[in-house]
């Protein structure tokens, strides 16, 4: 075949594919984004964690630890959190806050929860801890279909309740969020309550702690929390956020163009993506109502 | 097969299986390493960079990016980065400084090099990014056999080489830290040079930059650095570090502690491990002389 006929099949293949976008960098994806390709996040299910002189936002992820999740809620809404601080900063690992002395009994394992019913969005790009990932609802999601179980990814960002040995499945009075790669050996083994949607910073600027496992000293003045519900909020006094929906063409469009970066920076686009370097992105919604 | 049959094949099977030592935890693999185990970074291929009140200690890679490792070699020792600071800290990403006016050009492409002549120790486990990734002089590193090309990772504390767009290269004179989950869509994109061994804190924590990208507004006062190649410093003044070698049957009981947790913490072990996941630990020596 020559050259022109091998364009030509080239051509024609390319027409006969269907409809489909051409290559798109992140940004114009998400300039081309539909209001209807972002969510609310729901404020029945979002904390503020006011700290280090900011807000951090956190959604909770009820569909995976649902125990675990309204445990949190009930103690935000009795005002638990306000006596805790942040305890543990962790160099690439974790920043850990509360665990003051709670007599409530422990929850039952939220650690994996059945696939049935989830509405998973699989990413093609395969995976080194699980047999499948994808996103449910926007969190990174891992699933292993023999078995019927899925599960959330210690991803960066992503938020778990701390405990101690097992069988102890923690209470809620103690969180982590991740703060640097993606610990994914945690995976299965903690229940994972969400993802923080703004205002990591807050947490991962903080000075390291300098005991064993980034554990502040005692004589460190540890930074104090107060956390409330979205929803024991006034409406007007909100953090306005949206996240990037998983369930859109959007979305894959997103996720292509991040798989093959088409921006005039990148040389050699690598054509593959990994789950936690995918997450959904968030944004201030534009001023103008719609 | 009955189970007792079944039990006494799985037994002949391990005890067929030659030598092997019981599954460990990391700590009793680091603890029962020989002083052979480990090793010291050469000083002339390490820098000291002083900065927010401490030392951060990098290895560099020759074997990887000969001329950029030559050049920041180079300009370490005419005291170049001595009137620079830190310009961007942006979360989850990179930690960059350096990029004051330098009249000189550009250095070719070493995003990739060959494969040959590289002692590759492969981790079985598989990876998103590439065919193959493993460890060679304790950097983490991928390869491709079709290609017979091999590149370092952008891990966490993995540093390359700012540059402006294609078809710059850089000419060292900035520099990037990765300093949140591994950007690997920068692989062979970029120069990468080296690893930080001992310090990463003191450029994670500083504040994150407020411009795009994470770059200090203009009215910020930006950390300053002093940099020094290690062998310009008098021995008794250096800092003593040793790395764990990666070509060591401890490296692979290592390797094997961590794809399998068994510490009592862990529910569910992984029995996966992914490149990121295992930097090479780093140490100070015992004090006591061998």
């Amino acid at each position: 075949m020559n050259h022109w006929k091998l364009t030509l099949a080239v051509l024609l293949a390319l027409a006969c594919a269907g409809p489909q976008r051409a290559p798109q960098t992140l940004e114009q994806v998400l300039a081309q984004a539909q209001p209807s390709d972002w969510r609310t996040p729901d404020p029945q299910q979002t904390l503020y964690l006011d700290v280090n002189g900011g807000r951090v936002v956190l959604e909770l992820a009820p569909a995976f630890a649902p125990q675990h999740v309204a445990a949190i809620r009930a103690l935000a809404q009795r005002h638990f959190y306000d006596s805790q601080h942040v305890v543990r900063v962790q160099e690439n690992y974790v920043v850990q806050w509360g665990g003051g002395e709670l007599q409530v009994p422990a929850l039952p394992d939220e650690y994996t929860r059945t696939s049935d019913g989830l509405a998973f969005a699989p990413l093609a790009d395969g995976d080194v801890y699980a047999p499948e990932v994808g996103f449910v609802d926007g969190m990174p999601t891992a699933r292993d279909p023999a078995r019927h179980s899925a599960w959330l990814a210690h991803c960066w960002s992503m938020v778990g309740v701390g405990r101690d040995m097992p069988p102890d499945n923690g209470n809620g009075a103690e969180l982590y969020v991740v703060s640097g790669h993606a610990p994914r050996h945690l995976d299965r083994n903690l229940a994972v309550v969400g993802r923080v949607l703004s205002g990591m910073p807050l947490l991962t600027a903080l000075p390291r702690g300098t005991e064993a496992m980034g554990f502040y000293a005692a004589d460190v003045a540890k930074p104090a929390m107060r956390v409330q519900l979205a929803a024991d909020v006034p409406p007007g006094e909100r953090v306005p956020l949206e996240v990037l929906r998983t369930d859109t063409a959007t979305w894959q469009a997103y996720v292509a163009a991040r798989r093959s970066r088409r921006e005039p920076f990148f040389v050699v686009p690598t054509d593959r993506v990994e789950l936690c370097n995918t997450l959904p992105p968030v944004r201030t919604p534009p001023p103008n109502p719609r």
